[in-house]
């Protein structure tokens, strides 16, 4: 049984989902492992994690401006000091996952066929996000 | 310290709250492990996972009710080629999990008392859903 | 390759953020493991996790706010035999997350600069809560 870690940084220019799937998959195939658990994790408080479709884009267009109408801009905040983004961000990452864990079994992740990841920034200014890759097997 | 991987098939007939608790730990105290980690995983945007009280059915009454308030058929969606109930669906999955990693200590899954594993189905149609099971320990 | 468990018990005094991210980080140190995967899971289910900003208070303010909003007490819920409070509580948590994985990489939980670990108390009265910490690596 081993272990294999990997920091994987993302630039995003504003709010949306922005697909890794293919790139973790390609570090998860360089570590040849056949079994294990990968786990994939956001170092940030106002960006998180999605497994959603990869199919339909007007499917990611509707979740954005689902999550923008849930944690609106003009909420009754008190922490406003960092862009009225900010709070709805925080909000946003809370309601969504900074961690997902995905099997690896026959040396594939097990996602189904139409799930793919992102990474949903919630930040309209352009950030470099890190997303650490952790995978444990054999 | 070894691994076993298993796929479980769950018929879904609509939306709602399928337990799955005992099914998952059967299959975990056939791998004779003692201390470890089982994850659940979800290979679906349309369905997810919840633990949630497995006591009185009123409160998965309630959860499933609510989803619907807060991800409603008739919102302003642009996805909508697969039916009114699939957008909500992508929406409900989002703002629950795909995932869920319970850790196994004396042999048995640490679930509390009132903590039933769940598959929560979105779509009104019946759908086989399938879950990966991946337990690490020894 | 090894694994370490251990139950943490917290007092709430009432419903908000409590932050464990000192106490878990100091068991995690005691293992002295490099490499490794940590798993916190909530055994309750009015009751539930969250990783989120650490710095300014406020923001642990708005999202209690703001949860009690999307889950409000006078809902038209079906199970009120528990309380006003307990339907919210069992929604909050299926909104937020009862388990939460951060790798160990270096000796170190790869949480970000601003992230800590909350335990996030949706009850009024006072509770006991148990949190099981799982770790595997080397």
């Amino acid at each position: 049984m081993t272990q294999s870690a990997h920091k994987l940084e993302i630039s995003t220019r504003g709010q949306g989902l922005y697909e890794c799937t293919s790139t973790i998959d390609e570090w998860v195939r360089r570590q040849k492992m056949q079994t294990g658990l990968l786990t994939v994790f956001c170092r940030h408080t106002s960006a998180s994690l999605l497994i959603q479709e990869n199919a339909d884009p007007t499917v990611r267009h509707d979740i954005k401006a689902y999550f923008d109408h849930l944690a609106p801009e003009d909420g009754p905040y008190e922490h406003d000091s960092e862009g009225p983004d900010d709070m709805p961000a925080h909000l946003k990452t809370a309601l969504t996952q900074v961690q997902l864990s995905i099997p690896l079994i026959h040396g594939s992740l097990v996602l189904g066929t139409w799930q793919g990841i992102y990474l949903f920034e919630h930040r309209v200014r352009p950030h470099r996000r890190e997303i650490v890759l952790h995978l444990i097997g054999e």
